[in-house]
């Protein structure tokens, strides 16, 4: 089995987590989490989403947080944006990078956007080529990549067309994402492969929900596939809006746990990522699905050394 | 990615799912929860253990439990016994296997039996030569083998002992456990592909604990070294002794979601198998850790095509 030295996470909890969130968090809290995680050693941080904020309530406070934030040469932090109006208030807020999302269900698309994926991806020059002149680094996201809640299987043929549509607007980073917690190893495997063969001139992320407790033996098969860099959420926040109770991203920390314990490096401090997932779990006031939180790390268990003598025959 | 045609799981929550519940069921419901899963399909489930009322107050009528099933002939029906005494009252129950449980890791098996492993296995020699006088197969299983929460890290060898003392007593079938969830992806591969390669003659099965979100990830990666049965346990019951208010077995349903999603056969009906699941959780009165029951299938979340617009700017 074939694993990479080194994974790079990028912590989505601000953006992909939060977004979701009965509690809104105040901007100082936001950037006090995103202080924390760069402190923490995350070198990729989503912080937020230039969306109108009718839609999106939790994150309209984006440029606020962006401000707020003490160490923001110390990592890569990026924003969420829809349209030509997001990416102008980037800008203006002095963010360095964006990163622009579509569906390769054209039906989970117009659920989203009222438009083809052809259409948002043509509709994304304007964007491209602003933030590009305005030095922004820009990066592409594919939604429902794994599957899709509307059309159920989504075909490598419909992701790539994406794919193809985002390098001719020059993009070169693209994150495929499984949207809804449907993906699972076999698929990821197989897509995983043939984007990485493909487009190895890409630099690919793939962003896992586990909705359905698969996100960590997914991200396994991603990392045979040849990928090595995945999104997670502090706290394994973000739910489902298609599965209410559900779960949603998948926990950093249980991420990062199982990677060292597989010794693959991530740069990442295990102690203060779970450190961050306990405060956002108090934040929001609500158990989450973060088995860190649940279990703690496999070397706590050692540590320990159980001196009570627990008589239990386990198989 | 070469992966199995077919699996075969062991529903073990009548054992090592209900052992550690607050609320002891009668015989007549835990019977009644293995007709259940005789008519979903189980073709193997492990019924209770033959130890000491006062041991584990929760399985004390497993003889019971095996007279009220009604359908005992259509599926193998084996009974953990940790010794003599306990393999006689398998015999006098008129059940037809049992399993010998011994720990890889020295400390454990001392905090929980009192002897060394290889004490233990020696003990094990009249338990097997009774029942297999008595027509009776036998089974062994050896706990700890993905880590040990006294002694950390399980070496093959530490494994390969143990295995080597249950084949010269005459096992021909072995299961290793990952008893208190400490596998990794990469640990699971290591030792399984060994193992399989070196024991062929061996029925392997692995059995694994969620405790810390690797179930299915371990999974995935014990059946890319070969491997083609697996324990779960409905509702993902079973807690862990060493880390209250964690999770325990993997949930037999979400283990046959993920492999029926990868075109891999386990003769169970998925549908029914959640059906236990619900009833499990309602008869232990708690939140349980099934993915199944949070989130539901793939395919029900595609039958129920979303009416409802729901915009979110999702990666």
């Amino acid at each position: 089995m074939k694993y990479p030295n080194e994974v790079i996470i990028a912590e989505v909890g601000p953006r992909d987590g939060l977004q979701n969130e009965k509690t809104i968090l105040s901007a100082e809290a936001k950037a006090k989490l995103i202080d924390q995680a760069i402190e923490a050693g995350f070198k990729v941080i989503e912080i937020g989403s230039m969306v109108h904020s009718k839609a999106i309530p939790a994150l309209a406070d984006t440029a606020e947080v962006f401000k707020l934030i003490k160490n923001k040469d110390k990592a890569e932090l990026r924003v969420l944006v829809p349209n030509l109006k997001g990416t102008e208030r980037a800008i203006a807020a002095g963010i360095k990078k964006v990163k622009l999302t579509v569906s390769a269900s054209e039906s989970h698309n117009i659920s989203n956007f009222n438009r083809t994926p052809k259409q948002t991806v043509e509709g994304f020059k304007e964007c491209y080529d602003l933030a590009h002149q305005n030095g922004l680094e820009v990066s592409g996201a594919i939604a429902t990549s794994f599957g899709c809640p509307f059309e159920g299987e989504i075909s490598i043929e419909q992701i790539e067309q994406v794919v193809k549509a985002f390098i001719d607007l020059g993009i070169r980073e693209i994150s495929l994402s499984d949207t809804t917690g449907m993906g699972n190893p076999k698929e990821v495997y197989t897509k995983c492969q043939y984007f990485k063969e493909n487009y190895p001139e890409i630099t690919w992320n793939i962003h896992f929900h586990n909705t359905r407790g698969m996100a960590l033996a997914n991200i396994v098969a991603a990392m045979e596939a040849g990928m090595s860099r995945f999104d997670g959420a502090f706290g394994g926040l973000g739910g489902c809006p298609y599965a209410p109770g559900a779960s949603g991203n998948v926990a950093s920390e249980d991420i990062i746990h199982m990677l060292h314990l597989m010794g693959i490096n991530t740069g990442i401090d295990l102690d203060k990522s779970i450190e961050i997932a306990k405060e956002v779990k108090m934040l929001v006031g609500h158990d989450v699905d973060s088995y860190m939180l649940k279990a703690g790390k496999v070397s706590d268990l050692i540590k320990e050394r159980p001196k009570k003598q627990i008589k239990i025959c386990n198989a």
